[in-house]
């Protein structure tokens, strides 16, 4: 076994996969989108736009993101028997699975599934990417015995997705908002769930099943989960105060607190971060309440003093979900929701260029002749 | 990005995991089960001696034994709301995806589902693999419009699943064979399912959530989805000089040939394809045709002349799948079947030590400032 010796837990700082989607430059500080910084995208373009760069290589022009629009719109339907399974769906499932659940089965309604090409991987992720919203929505609302909702074809993309979860046509500063939030989660190199859909693409499989081990992975609380658990948190704490003293306490018994610290930036704070705190700060603005703010900026002073550590995207998109009137359930579905094109975009690059996922391991177990 | 040199695609030969349930030694030709060697293993042991084995760290007593046959036929049977959930899926889903979605739905009917003990996590080991059985035939057989069949509990575990699989109480000989293959496809060390199951189960994801993404893993015709692939191209020789030339037809034309090589072994036979092999001939000596098995040996002769390459552990379990009158749609899904276990125990292992995987990229897309 002559490898032995390069064995690091979590493959933490291993190259795993050559890739043109996307970087997390940490000497030039930037989210690198298809050479694009994602912090300057968010200022300037909406969620469509960078799903179309994921999906076709280059940001749309009006027109292209009209039809795209309206590519989206005539595929938003997903088929009744879906909604039938949640229906059947043992009620105390967490979210996740049940969306999981739905994913899985759709892949039963895609006729050329066999089919690898860049073509039929890009028009199938499209099909994800406007199903995502009644699969994520009616999941939940059928786990919480409510009924199906169907999306308004005359929202934007982003505000129908938020009228579906809160069943009212939003703001134009509220979807907004919420668009950001997706923009900001739809692509992000490497993280663990994008690896699990390349390693699960790297034997041939198909996008559906790469895109349901994606979810499982999203949903463990070391991940995507996060945005719940800070969320909880939160909502623990009656005041900034009392939001310090539940975080020494679990500082002091050595616990974790999700919301902070991130494998590839260490030492500063996740520029999406600041990006979703000032969306929370207009949120708060608007509602003249500052409680929710007051909390986080409490949180984040004493992480940093006490730990050096830094708020990371989940810290922030949980408050504003909140603020935005989401049930905490789907701020993990929402993280993959959104995350979809991106995960689409990296299993079309990695069937286009594959090379089976095969590692090895150091045994370390019962000795033998 | 000081790491761009070690960029190894597929991660051939990466250290991913320490682990103490098994290992490839190609210098001792071994596939080490906890100290164990599985082709010994073969020889006295069934598939549920090497499932306490996994679970335990020990081969059972007789007492153990029965104790283990009597806990998982409690378990045998799964939800009714699965089985309705199976009638809905669409009927041209691939039965791994059907599986999968059962598999994905059973998640809501663990009560301690956030408990990532020792002990929750190897109970729900065994319930997982007393429920295969009945998942896997029953998703199948709703997809092909079959009724529902029900474990039959005279019957021991293995011979259960094939009666369950051909309608048949099965010949001591046939069920002898049938658990033999399920015990060389019970464990083998890191392949990409095994992979993606702790790459997930590292996100602090349950183990359904890693069995998911294993399924998902496993239907790729580079990993599990090999043994059908083998029948097909079997079945299409009416001779093993047709044979011959079909394959020599594909060498020609550069077309990958399933059932043959492995990322580990490359140079000599997968020991497993032996052993299967092994049973091939004992039942077509028991049913007097010899006609596949001189398919086989044709295409093994072929392959080592042509390309140097051996037949893996697919290879010759398809050939014996078909003579046990076994659907080639299930080919798959017993293979994963059979190897839920191994799966349980790697996701055990990981939850008990864990470091979230969370590996890097080389960015090769467009230039940035």
């Amino acid at each position: 076994m002559e490898a032995k010796s390069n064995f690091v837990p979590g493959l933490e700082g291993v190259i795993a996969s050559e890739t043109a989607i996307s970087l997390l430059d940490t000497e030039k500080e930037k989210i690198v989108i298809k050479g694009y910084d994602l912090i300057e995208l968010s200022k300037e373009q909406d969620y469509l736009d960078i799903a179309h760069l994921l999906l076709e290589d280059k940001l749309p022009d009006q027109n292209e993101k009209t039809k795209l629009e309206e590519k989206l719109k005539e595929r938003y339907a997903i088929p009744t028997e879906i909604l039938d399974i949640f229906s059947l769906l043992r009620k105390q499932i967490h979210p996740m699975d049940g969306l999981r659940t739905g994913l899985s089965a759709l892949a039963g309604y895609d006729n050329q599934i066999d089919d690898r090409s860049y073509e039929a991987d890009t028009e199938r992720a499209y099909d994800l990417l406007a199903k995502m919203p009644a699969i994520t929505v009616n999941s939940y609302r059928a786990l919480n015995g409510k009924e199906i909702v169907h999306p308004h074809k005359d929202l934007s993309y982003s505000a129908n997705f938020l009228y579906m979860i809160t069943g009212e046509v939003p703001s134009e500063e509220d979807a907004e908002i919420f668009d950001r939030s997706l923009l900001l989660y739809s692509e992000h190199e490497m993280p663990n769930s994008t690896f699990t859909s390349r390693v699960i693409a790297s034997t041939n499989a198909d996008m559906y099943g790469a895109l349901t081990g994606a979810v499982s992975s999203l949903k463990g609380n070391l991940h995507g989960g996060a945005n719940e658990a800070v969320m909880y948190l939160l909502q623990e704490a009656e005041s900034a105060a009392d939001f310090e003293e539940i975080l020494t306490k679990k500082l002091y018994k050595k616990e974790k607190i999700m919301g902070f610290g991130h494998r590839v930036y260490m030492k500063k704070m996740d520029p999406r971060a600041a990006v979703m705190k000032e969306s929370l700060k207009e949120l708060c603005e608007k509602a003249g309440d500052y409680s929710l703010l007051e909390k986080c900026e409490a949180g984040e002073e004493l992480m940093k003093q006490e730990k050096g550590l830094y708020p990371n995207l989940d810290y922030y998109a949980a408050p504003v979900y909140w603020m935005l009137g989401i049930p905490i359930d789907l701020y993990t579905p929402i993280f993959f929701s959104a995350r979809t094109v991106g995960l689409c975009a990296h299993v079309t690059e990695q069937h286009q260029n594959n090379r089976l996922f095969r590692p090895r391991v150091n045994y370390i177990g019962k000795p033998y002749a």
